[in-house]
């Protein structure tokens, strides 16, 4: 992957760059120390980015996979000149294998799979595979200013809410899920004040999540991963906002690790819980939350912080990416074709047939 | 404060060192990375260096206290022949200032100025002191030694415990409290695996409980803050082992940050929670965990890890350095007097009479 500086602003709608037949990311991993672009050139460099965490995000991830498939298809026809199809197999397995828990990614791959299923084998499949994926990406945005506005429906006045991880531009192809649902009720005035976990190992919270709100001049309070329950207990936090990686068929939500012990202190002081998150989220091949497959990675991820080993030489370290928080502590899931209060099988059936 | 190498192994049992009439602090800082012995030469300096936690953990606090009223009362008695009892209250002061939660520190201090008030204002009171002081130290151990046996008799075999910040050797005149629990029951073959709370902001769990347990030869996993509710869902966490700053009359407790989101979560899955503090930890004038005085440190301790700035750039943060765990969540209290199940304010009562 080579560092190549795009002479623009970085700017949090900006994750994901498609310009000029190139692909860029804005490098996640050194936020907000450093905002620089890395451009990929080919499938395999885009999988190799997911797997690093350049981009990482659930939805976020989906979009790129699918600007992964774009270079795929144009480097297999003119490897090819007949026969892309087949030669594209092998940078979608790569792409596919990128990372195994946001099934978004999977989502985006079987459309663009779907796609390339119905073009000619002759010409340049480049332009309709880039057509796709920049729906993709701008359907991606326009679901999260839905759930923007519904998510924000919910919240009271005067609300104090927390939130977990980075859901929001930097995730997704703009503004944002839960970070969506933030930004409309602040702009509502409805926002007393954000609390944002830093969110260990990745501190996605510290890192991503306060970067993007400030720049929308967002105050945002930061807090340890275990302060959460604390604050608390000062009894002005209405909601826990958080996306989401994949949610089961009876609304079991894996997030990134830490969610489900939010979700427990949450019911224990009555705190509500908001998981917003596009359909393209939602797997109902899954019954449960036990069936999603969790990330786990190096320990080395908790040994070290802020670029250094922080932890005593020879201590073990159990680094799973996510957990999963069972429908039972999630009071709203809220999703681009609706809200599901109070999730169960029944109702998550209902939302994706309708 | 000067740094000043002792040409000696630092071992977590000699946090504190009191070496031919001088004062030695292993300094926490900087551990694990650096093990290295930092001179106090003053009470003063030794107020200094309690508030900017070269040490810490509530024995050693008060351990140290009473080592910095013996350079205090050296002092005195040097700049003043006779009235070194009044000399020696601007410094007594210091001490009392250095941190306001830890009631071990106050416990120490009252301990000493009532021998103060017996010794002769004439003659030189250091012996007298270091005596008191040395005694206070070698009790510490002791008690810790008594709650490790108690402690671990509550502990299956074969059990799975968690552990949040350092209670160990460190934290204490040695052995520690929580560890010298889990290092009495790991020694009796009762411990499965312990895991350990990385514990931010300071990361006492990854840099300091990590290393004395492993230089005890007793495996330990690093779990992050936000990871120890999902870790419970496995089944197999018996107990989490904590220690306290200071424990009200009802049985609240006072300990670091992140204390009460892990006793939450132990709620929720079954899972026992057992604090082990020595009586000078108990705070009988205090009704409960409400009126416990819980410091807040400077907002860069969270906006930084690793010595770097992690944080965006004009983020607040939330920098508590303590919570308070409810008598209703705690399974049982382990003292040197005895252990109590259940706590409340008539069983503390009948614990502090005894």
């Amino acid at each position: 992957m080579e560092a190549s500086n795009i002479p623009t602003q970085a700017r949090p709608d900006d994750a994901i760059v498609w310009r000029d037949g190139r692909l860029f990311l804005l490098d996640q991993r050194y936020l907000p120390e450093r905002a620089e672009y890395l451009e990929l050139k080919t499938a395999s460099e885009t999988a190799q980015a997911i797997h690093a965490m350049v981009v990482r995000g659930a939805p976020a991830i989906g979009i790129t996979a699918a600007y992964g498939v774009v270079l795929a298809g144009v480097a297999a026809s003119r490897r090819s000149t007949d026969g892309w199809q087949s030669a594209i197999q092998a940078d979608l397995d790569k792409l596919r294998q990128s990372r195994p828990t946001a099934v978004n990614l999977f989502w985006a791959l079987s459309r663009m799979e779907a796609l390339i299923g119905q073009l000619s084998r002759e010409g340049d499949p480049g332009d309709a595979l880039l057509q796709e994926a920049m729906l993709i990406h701008r359907e991606d945005v326009m679901a999260n200013r839905r759930m923007g506005e519904s998510g924000a429906a919910l919240i009271d006045a005067d609300t104090v809410v927390i939130t977990h991880c980075n859901a929001g531009a930097l995730a997704t192809g703009g503004y944002g899920t839960a970070l969506g649902v933030i930004r409309a009720a602040h702009g509502k005035g409805m926002i007393r004040e954000v609390l944002a976990d830093e969110t260990r190992p990745w501190l996605q919270g510290a890192r991503l999540t306060a970067w993007e709100l400030l720049q929308d001049g967002i105050p945002v309070t930061l807090l340890a991963d275990g302060a959460a329950a604390s604050r608390m207990t000062q009894g002005d936090v209405g909601w826990v906002i958080v996306g989401s990686d994949r949610i089961a068929a009876n609304g079991d939500v894996a997030n990134k690790i830490g969610t489900y012990s939010l979700a427990v202190a949450a019911k224990h002081h009555g705190v509500k819980v908001m998981v917003v998150a596009p359909t393209s989220t939602i797997d109902m091949s899954l019954p449960s939350g036990r069936e999603i497959p969790i990330e786990v990675r190096d320990a080395d991820e908790l040994r070290y912080c802020g670029g250094r080993q922080v932890a005593a030489q020879g201590a073990d370290a159990w680094n799973p990416v996510f957990d999963v928080t069972p429908a039972e502590l999630v009071d709203a899931i809220v999703t681009e074709r609706g809200v599901v209060c109070l999730p169960d099988e029944k109702k998550m059936e209902k939302l994706m047939i309708s």
